[in-house]
């Protein structure tokens, strides 16, 4: 504080003629973002205000506007004078007016949205439409122009300003964090990200936490701790904080100043950073720290330069101002003359001119084309997306001469693919984990990359370096939070993590889901690369971990959201998983979520007959079955999943030994969605296909890698439905084997075996032998692995 | 750090013979932690280790072992030389062992589980069980004597340490902390925390911030960041951090000097924050900040007495030493001799005695009974649990004259219970929610209580005190965390939140109800309080906020848990959501649901039908059908939630009236779980009283809360099942009004009047007019809403 003082004396800072600019513009929008939360007419004032011009429900939410629109013209005056190009993040929820009212006054709502024009009629439109039914919400969202965050959920802004400058190093992310905000536990994990920013091939962010106070009903945290503590709590952060407090809401010239020297400070601070690293080339030498990254807290009113007082209370300064300052206006007259005032306050007379287009002198003030935040293709990502260049499926397909017979890793083979996916997109990929990269065998990428580190280095570490393809934190907020960053702003990638622990992001990709579907019915917004899972350390190979780490219900989560926007794939091998992660990274605007183990399982397709086999997501393995061309056969044994199919195929070898007369067909499932109807998901079978591969009459025993009733849930509407008996993970789970998994669930080849002898009408009470058989083989594995704490390894390939 | 040193000078400290104790405890810890990793015989050393006396698997966790042992040995001298009550929160991911080792040590392991002896043979299953098929995980978790807190997702330490204190003053918490798990998001909000514990009806955190450098693959940023910058970090989240940094591994007993100086500054500090707050009685004036509570960063190196070098090659100190250090024990016999060396460097045979038996003088270092934090009562929350008192049911109830014709808000009304619930229950029962239990409506608890704050106060704030019930924090996962903490330590709890947010805690929820599943198995840990979420501001009424708002799948998520465990109610008006209230305040061992709306809408039934209606879960409203006695109806509308069950009771109506002939039978749903199977859940109907009610062969058409096919998994077992066409939220969302929203996703009453005419065969076509009349009131009522912004006044009670 004393230090920027000093500087202020030194260096007088914007001239007064370019903050008369950023007043007036702020004026402006600050008028726009009143308008739109109360009027529904009557949008310039030009007769006295009354009741029927007010919206009949008051819903929007001007207590965090004001300020972030005084942010946004500080910005626009830096970005117009220098060129910079700049990304504005709105972390306050309930912002949505101010971002509005600056596209607005950009000329960007009305290029985008052409029913919303820049006059009169348009302001009316642009009014009307706010917090209304089937209008846009009180919040930034997809329909916001220049916004990349939904202000709905709080949390996520810093995590995006971060995703949204890696590989960008001319990008700028100004990201306005709400003292609300930033209680979440998302928010509170985010400022470390300045660990990972690379000053060479990165931007920068530059956090502006707006401390107005106080969140719907309480005062924040921030907020009111001493100023001492907070300067230390930013500094612990990593930052260099830069505080701007408006004492006096009226004083604002001098708010004008000191937050304009701030910014140029800041700024000045950031291309310092820049440049020092941007010179030696490659970053900081191994024993250094991380750079302290300037910030600027703005400690403003809430609802400032709205009504100070309302009825006798305080509103302006407190928490009264977090909704509408004045509630009844359409049935209590002085409320609505104190709108009149309030909203003349802003002189709207000397905005527009007689047709409600803004005057030349203010319009003249914004940056040009997509230098406007509220246009710029940062934000718009699919403006800047390049396809990733994906290496050859064949080459990194493994030979299977024989199904069944051979051990690979799925992931680690994927690994190497990755690995050239890394090599042949150096800008434009990266990989995402919480810690378990290498736990989830993908290793092999450290050939050709390294992990992303800004703290000091030691020569113990491994794969650590100043710049890299893989973000490794131990959060699982941060990874998705910088990779939906990372997305929107046109480049790739892929998020891996153990299948349980991603249900810590449950909300986020909810979030991300809806954007998405929002996204995709605004034709201005260009397709975006899809967000990639890459689940491993699933819920059937835990072998030490136990029980907290087994949950397979992020597929069913997923599965809630619109079909247009979901795929979920459980590739049985290693070439299926191959060839399922080349069609997910060529995809766009999905969320693909993708499960598949890394232990060294069996393969079973070779490269052309997996390829084949993930694209049309479902089909019959001839090689696993005993049908007989040309008949029916007397039972379905589906399965999808990895450790699923292994005991499905083991099921089907068992029956094919012992009951050679029975056709039993093997359906193996890749792409869940497959076993929707058609006219549910656009991946669905029409009913006459999936009656084809199921029956329409016989059992189907379906060995499910999740939870069974998703299966129902998928299938309910299909003919055979009657006759469908899932096994699956029934929660019950615990330290153990994956085998000894398998049997605790039922999902084991012996119980898949007795189910099918159980439910195959035609074969009667003759097999009660080979059941008993088969259930003592289940007891014997069982107490052969408690006792010796491996499975038996006829296991592998039992003979009976 | 210098003013430690300068303390440490004037003041020595612990004596020196108490450290040896301390030493050899730890030693005798160490010794446990490494056998439970490898060890399945010899667990004496009485002969040379063979390859076979090792688990074939190695599974276990070393890193952060020997340093949660220091710990543990350190806060055990301060136990048994104060009589200090204390918890032992493990942060740490998989530092099981630990906790294990010490409940041996302490006796309290064999005590409950008796077939693990004080013994060589107990000794032999103690490490043969460990992280061994369906022995126990690497981590603390419900098995773990003495623990609180799951060790398998990281996050949640503090967040539940914080929770155990409340409202028990004579409790300290010591909460170790991993410097991995410091990294995610739910525990870097959790710091903030002591903004809200009030020293004189609280208990203290001791939080342990365990400093080993590393987590699985990669340093930490906790541990890389310079130290003047931690310092600020700690200082910044409220802390007074103490230091101590075992520069030298080896010089132990200096490590121990400087540990046992800064526990006993922390616990003077606490000890002197507690006095002179509750000298005053109350806290803290207004004016001031929270206090500055101490803590300790303890900086070890990471598998601490392990092996050094292990081929070559640094382990101790790197993140070599994350898991088994040394790897191939079975098979190199290099690395079995360097096991055999350091096992033996512990000296096992000035452990144990000839039988196995812990040596009587290492036993007495022990604190004694309920002291042991291995055994403490506020680790086994049910020995100290009180019943709530709860106000009588009748004196909250509304009174309903006419079933459909009063508004009461179903939430407002609870308040008032709640509020008595707060009055009753001075020290035992919390209300946690993210800065929304006005906006939900409860606002009357705050007749009764305020919300806990020690931050400043200042005139404007309402409601917000030293001391109250009202937990609120603008983060979900610090609500939960707290709630989850305040449970397992004895007392009761309520979370509001918003139906949508309330994913943020997806994954917290999945721990605690695992934990609760494997918790009711063990005869041991004594029943606790259920965990109650009430969600409102559900999906149907989020006007202004819009689809980032809407999202009724946390149901979904929570039926996949076990059905031993998980309660959903979905009650219908003010009276039976109290009614479902009182019976989830009075429960134990559940995770109870409770979806309910917060404006004003329409009681159906009366105080008592109401109570009846909730305790059986289902039922037959007779008063809004069109039956006939003795007649089966010609189609059966079912509705689940409030705003489904208004949009059906009006579609009956509708029918009533226009097709006075046609038979409707309509079914209410508040216990979501009857609709499933009496084998599946235990609150599940029986196939014939399931068919009692829905019929064998009637169309049902289901208006649910949420989304529809969480009604077809209930229920796909049911006779009937292929007559139900269920109707709920199809993620078709906007900023809207309620009655929009319905329309949208076609759960309205007229549309579900015209699914019964679609439906129904007998109508045959001969009702295209009405069914014509309902569409153009359907297109009507949408243009309207879009226009006016709100609904036709109509709708209430719409008549064709």
């Amino acid at each position: 504080m004393t230090e920027q003082q000093e500087d202020l004396a030194t260096n007088p800072g914007a001239d007064q003629r370019s903050l008369d600019g950023v007043d007036l513009w702020w004026r402006a929008a600050n008028y726009l973002s009143a308008g739109q939360i109360y009027l529904r007419d009557n949008p310039l004032l030009r007769r006295p205000l009354e009741p029927e011009d007010v919206k009949a429900r008051l819903l929007g939410h001007w207590g965090t506007t004001p300020g972030l629109n005084f942010v946004y013209a500080h910005l626009n005056r830096v970005i117009a004078e220098t060129g910079q190009d700049m990304l504005f993040v709105t972390g306050p929820g309930h912002g949505g007016p101010a971002n509005i009212a600056n596209a607005w006054l950009e000329g960007t709502y009305s290029e985008v949205y052409t029913h919303i024009g820049a006059d009169e009629a348009g302001l009316r439109e642009l009014f009307k439409q706010f917090s209304y039914p089937g209008g846009v919400p009180s919040h930034a969202a997809p329909e916001t122009p220049g916004s990349i965050n939904e202000g709905g959920e709080l949390g996520y802004s810093l995590a995006h300003a971060y995703g949204a400058v890696f590989d960008h190093p001319e990008l700028v992310a100004a990201c306005v964090i709400g003292d609300g905000e930033a209680e979440t536990a998302a928010l509170a994990g985010s400022w470390h990200s300045s660990s990972f920013l690379n000053p060479v091939v990165d931007g920068a962010v530059l956090p502006i936490l707006h401390l107005n106070g106080y969140k719907i009903a309480n005062p924040t945290v921030l907020a009111r701790m001493p100023q001492e503590q907070l300067a230390a709590l930013l500094t612990g952060y990593g930052y260099e904080p830069h505080f701007v407090t408006v004492a006096d809401p009226r004083e604002t010239m001098r708010a004008h100043e000191e937050f304009a020297h701030a910014l140029e400070s800041c700024l000045a601070g950031i291309r310092s950073i820049q440049d020092e690293a941007r010179a030696a080339g490659t970053g900081a030498p191994a024993g250094e720290s991380a750079p302290r990254w300037p910030m600027i807290v703005l400690r403003s009113p809430k609802g400032w330069t709205g009504p100070e007082l309302v009825d006798g209370k305080p509103v302006e300064g407190t928490w009264r101002a977090h909704q509408v300052p004045l509630s009844e206006v359409r049935t209590n007259p002085g409320h609505l003359e104190q709108l009149q005032q309030w909203l003349r306050s802003y002189r709207p007379e000397e905005l527009f001119d007689g047709g409600g287009r803004l005057r030349a002198e203010i319009a003249a003030l914004a940056p040009r084309g997509d230098k406007r935040m509220s246009a710029t293709p940062y934000a718009n990502g699919g403006r800047l997306l390049r396809d990733l260049v994906l290496p050859a499926y064949g080459d990194y397909a493994v030979v299977v001469n024989d199904p069944g017979t051979e051990r690979v890793s799925p992931m680690a083979n994927l690994g190497g693919w990755l690995r050239e996916v890394i090599r042949l997109n150096p800008h434009n990929f990266r990989l995402f984990g919480p810690d378990e990269t290498a736990s989830n065998r993908l290793q092999d990428v450290y050939e050709a990359t390294d992990k992303v580190w800004q703290q000091r280095i030691e020569d113990v570490d491994e794969h650590l370096a100043r710049a890299g393809r893989v973000m490794e934190v131990l959060s699982e907020n941060l990874c998705q939070g910088w990779l939906e960053g990372y997305l929107l702003t046109g480049r790739h990638g892929v998020f891996n993590c153990y299948e349980a622990f991603v249900h810590i992001v449950d909300s986020m990709f909810n979030q991300h889901a809806k954007w998405l579907e929002v996204h995709r019915e605004l034709p201005w917004r260009q397709p975006v690369a899809s967000l990639n899972y890459l689940l491993s350390s699933h819920v059937w190979q835990q072998d030490h971990n136990g029980f907290s780490h087994q949950d397979p219900g992020f597929i069913d989560h997923v599965l809630n959201k619109k079909p247009e926007v979901v795929r979920v794939y459980l590739p049985p091998d290693a070439n299926t998983l191959l060839a399922v992660t080349e069609h997910c990274l060529a995809s766009r605007d999905y969320v693909n979520v993708i499960v598949c183990g890394k232990q060294p399982s069996l393969a079973w397709l070779g490269p052309e007959a997996a390829r084949n086999h993930a694209e049309r997501g479902i089909g019959v393995w001839d090689f696993a079955g005993s049908e007989r061309p040309g008949e029916e056969p007397d039972v379905v044994l589906a399965c999808a999943g990895d450790v699923p199919t292994t005991e499905a195929v083991a099921a089907a070898g068992i029956l094919r030994r012992q009951l050679p007369q029975l056709k039993v067909r093997l359906v193996n499932v890749v792409d869940l969605m497959r076993l929707q109807d058609a006219k549910e998901h656009p991946h669905g079978l029409e009913h006459r296909d999936f009656d084809r591969l199921f029956t329409t009459d016989k059992p189907i025993i379906f060995a499910h890698h999740g939870y069974p009733w998703l299966i129902h849930r998928l299938t309910y509407r299909r003919t055979n439905h009657g006759n469908l008996h899932v096994r699956g993970f029934i929660e019950e789970g615990t330290t153990t084997t994956p085998f000894d998994m398998a049997m605790m669930n039922r999902i084991d080849r012996f119980q898949l075996a007795i189910d099918v002898i159980d439910r195959v009408p035609s074969l009667g009470s003759a097999h009660t032998g080979l059941r008993q058989r088969l259930q003592d083989l289940r007891m014997r594995a069982r107490r052969h692995t408690r006792e010796h704490g491996e499975d038996p390894e006829e296991v592998a390939g039992w003979r009976l």
